[in-house]
């Protein structure tokens, strides 16, 4: 029995470190690396092998080393392979993080106020109180729901859609295509935490943001495929959006001349709101790997037919 | 028995249409407009007239519009009247609010990132976990205690330096000078909440600077005259300190050609992280009245000697 790492070199060296001291039982390699590929059971990767199924004959488990699962060929995959995607402590802290930033950044102005500093003006603006400003995610995953307990310390008015129906305290939940135009024409700010599927590519585009509350925002730390850059660019020019903070584009890098990396109104990170740490993710692939033997149900396990 | 306010007449206007509301019983009037000053008790003022005492021999007590009681002369006021000052539950969550994101903005490097996106650069940086991240507030009153309640919610490892010994939950807490360099040389992220006294002022200079772990960054929501800003340049060109967010300078408005405002390592706001909430700050008010009507204890009141 055998585990192989197919990502960044870089983190699997301190995958590597965190195996040998945890697991010292797993013989664990770095691709191309493989041992004797006969032998791996497990896989983590954030791009398997093409030929994954000839390489790996004896292959139980792939684990995608991001919380998505969106870059891997799910139809190119084994049939009845499980895939568990890493939505772990580490990730789920790393977005927390990022989106109250990005949410607080536009509640509280500062775009404006670094517009400001550049022309040295010195111009207070009202602050709106939280419980008067409306905030909505869309994705009510482990991460859209981590990101709604967080925000609601600080008082906001929170609203949440999901595919299907979810229930959580303090936050107004929406379901299904039906319901989603009623929850964005109440948002001011609407964050996109999505995972990439078919139904969700090109979602963040005019239609759905001429359904927002005019002057609304939008922090968008989904998956690139799922923003309408040329929509994003009217809806900043025409007013109709204030703001925007954006972690992901597509593609990515973002070419250097896009008119995105310039705009006065956008904030632009390169998709740093959330990355997997080692020390938690290879807690949790161990957790799982203990599952797997023990033939307990994995976490994070992939539902291959809605495609997260 | 009357009260009058003294301060931005457009929030007069809010406090008016609020006391008409919760305490019609209660003449209301905006300065400079009195009624017969010698019926007035209660005074809300950013700056007290001069002639305080002359002019309102009848003045009760008088509150501050503001958090802190600085800008008021103490000493020239009649020695026995009660000074309140408004840390009212707006200006709290205002201050919770800035200095969060202030926080996650030097700890997730958006500074970085901003400067990035000005040369359209695309280069991802590792996270620091909040865990390993150490963050310290100088100023443990009701602005502090609740800032790091909230930021204890992230996980962050949290200090606290006050003149007197405080016991917070998840907090170290240090107390007067002598410990507070023990506190200073284990800060990545400094956060200053201090009122302004003799004893605060210029605190944020060289010596303090110097205390700090190399690299540390500063979030300043004191007071201007606290921050010695040759200091900080100083420490900023020689890579001492990484970053700086400041709310307040001395003087404001800053002058336009002053360095701060095109420093690219400092992000600068114009003394907005946290203002009087006209709603709350009415209601604090209406229960100080209350309270000094029943003989109880009133809420924020300034102790003289202390200057806060």
């Amino acid at each position: 029995m055998a585990f192989v790492y197919k990502a960044d070199p870089v983190r699997g060296a301190e995958w590597a470190r965190l195996f040998a001291a945890k697991a010292p039982d797993i013989p664990f390699h770095i691709w191309p690396d493989t041992g004797d590929a006969r032998h791996v059971r497990y896989l983590a990767a954030w791009l398997p092998p093409a030929d994954i199924e000839q390489r790996f004959p004896k292959l139980e488990v792939l684990f995608s080393t991001g919380a998505g699962v969106d870059q891997i060929d799910l139809a190119a995959l084994p049939p009845d392979l499980p895939v568990v995607r890493l939505a772990e402590p580490g990730v789920v802290a790393g977005m927390v993080e990022y989106v109250t930033m990005a949410v607080l950044t536009l509640h509280r102005q500062l775009p404006t106020y670094i517009r400001q500093q550049r022309e040295a003006c010195w111009a207070a603006h009202r602050v709106c109180p939280a419980a008067k400003r409306r905030v909505s995610v869309l994705g009510l995953g482990v991460l859209g729901c981590a990101v709604l307990q967080q925000l609601r310390t600080f008082g906001f008015q929170l609203a949440g859609w999901s595919r299907t129906r979810r229930q959580l305290d303090g936050v107004t939940c929406y379901a299904g295509a039906d319901e989603l135009p009623a929850m964005l024409s109440a948002t001011d700010i609407l964050v996109c935490l999505l995972p990439l599927t078919q139904e969700t590519r090109g979602i963040l585009g005019t239609p759905l943001f001429q359904q927002l509350a005019r002057g609304a925002s939008l922090v968008h730390a989904g998956r690139g495929a799922q923003l309408d850059h040329h929509a994003l660019l009217d809806a900043l020019e025409s007013g109709w959006l204030s703001e925007a903070v954006l972690d992901v584009t597509d593609p990515e890098p973002l070419p250097a001349n896009h008119p995105l990396w310039s705009h006065p109104k956008v904030l632009l990170t390169p998709h740093i709101a959330s990355m997997t740490q080692p020390e938690t993710a290879v807690e949790l692939v161990l957790d799982n790997i203990r599952r797997h033997q023990a033939g307990a149900p994995l976490v994070g396990l992939v539902d291959r037919t809605r495609g997260y």
